[in-house]
């Protein structure tokens, strides 16, 4: 019997990457003139991996990276103008509106009711709190864990703090490397429901997968029903 | 009895704010050649405080600040190379070495042993848990709360995360803003303990101050005394 669920926050309960995807074309059509594209998103990659020890992730983070990168790009030439620019798409991203997946208000309330339910999500603590804040979902959560980086060392101090042992706590995500491998080593359950696009970083390889025991749902409406064969 | 002790991280336990100040005086120099100092002093704070609700507090906020700052201030002939060393100052910060203040170590050390002890401190998540990491304080806390805001909600939060009643729970730093006056709202303990300089936006005024009951030592030492006569 479980006895409580995490769910993780972006792109799982409401859009996330889509907000990054448009701000990532909005910011290669603005260093066109500089760069062929393919160079640049390389490039931005790489000075955002560079940076996530520094910024860690979210919005903040990524700001930064990409006025690193376009400076790089430009060698210098980058116009003050669009470093502006770089920044007001940040504020906008931040406050953004909270768009929820289908299905989540239904799935969510129904959960609610059955288990105590916890977010447990990586990113910036102020936009995250925000978030969850605007979704309208935050009555339904008995606690909002945003932690640093989601590994196995931190799914057993959540474990720990909200004393639960491993085999009555599972772990909802579209992040394998986030929200399955770390929980499974944690020696919990793991749900893994795919979003349409995932970040490069969240990927993991087929060999990492290999032999791990985690369920797959397509749609988190299914989540109600698989819980209860768990535990 | 005193049941749970937390403690303010920046200026209480490890000087922060000398970082920000000497940030500030570089800041001033690369961009004395726009404008007199007093103006921009007035306008960076007036820029942080406006992104205070996107960006929330801490380095990374406060780097994208000053790049907004100074890009107002030069009328967009801000050179990408200075945008480079604002970013760079903002790194440097986050990686600066952790300087306790005199006495910590003894009086944290003291404390652990007589009560459960908390870090509940403000600003990014992920350098926080890295101050304390590189503090080497760490083993000797049962907690670290990193939270958006300190306000009277948030102190009953954790109290209630704690299982402690108002009057068992003491909260001590250097902030009468942010560690004293919404404690005592909350219904708890508060010790003030002033640090050499604050930034403008944690002070208050006299009469937010007037018949508030809280105590006020010059040095964390005497704490371990004062926390017998509590509770």
């Amino acid at each position: 019997m479980i006895q409580l669920v995490a769910l993780d926050a972006d792109d799982t309960l409401w859009h996330n990457e889509p907000l990054y995807t448009s701000t990532r074309e909005q910011f290669r059509s603005m260093l066109a003139r500089y760069e062929p594209a393919h160079v640049l998103d390389d490039q931005l990659y790489e000075v955002e991996l560079r940076n996530l020890e520094h910024f860690g992730y979210g919005v903040k983070g990524f700001v930064l990276s990409m006025i690193e990168t376009a400076i790089e790009l430009t060698d210098g030439r980058l116009e003050s103008a669009d470093v502006r620019t770089i920044i007001d798409w940040g504020r906008q991203m931040l406050r953004s509106p909270v768009e929820l997946l289908d299905g989540v208000q239904e799935a969510v309330e129904m959960l609610s009711q059955a288990y105590p339910l916890i977010l447990l999500t990586k990113g910036d603590l102020l936009h995250q709190e925000s978030k969850l804040a605007r979704s309208g979902l935050g009555p339904l959560f008995k606690g909002i864990e945003v932690v640093s980086e989601k590994d196995a060392h931190v799914y057993r101090n959540v474990m720990q703090r909200y004393a639960v042992p491993g085999n009555r706590f599972v772990m909802v995500g579209n992040s394998l490397r986030s929200d399955i491998l770390p929980v499974l080593q944690a020696g919990g359950h793991a749900v893994f429901v795919p979003y349409e696009i995932s970040w490069i970083h969240e990927r993991v390889s087929a060999e990492a997968l290999a032999d791990m025991q985690y369920h797959q749902i397509s749609h988190i409406r299914e989540l109600p029903e698989l819980l209860l064969t768990l535990g």
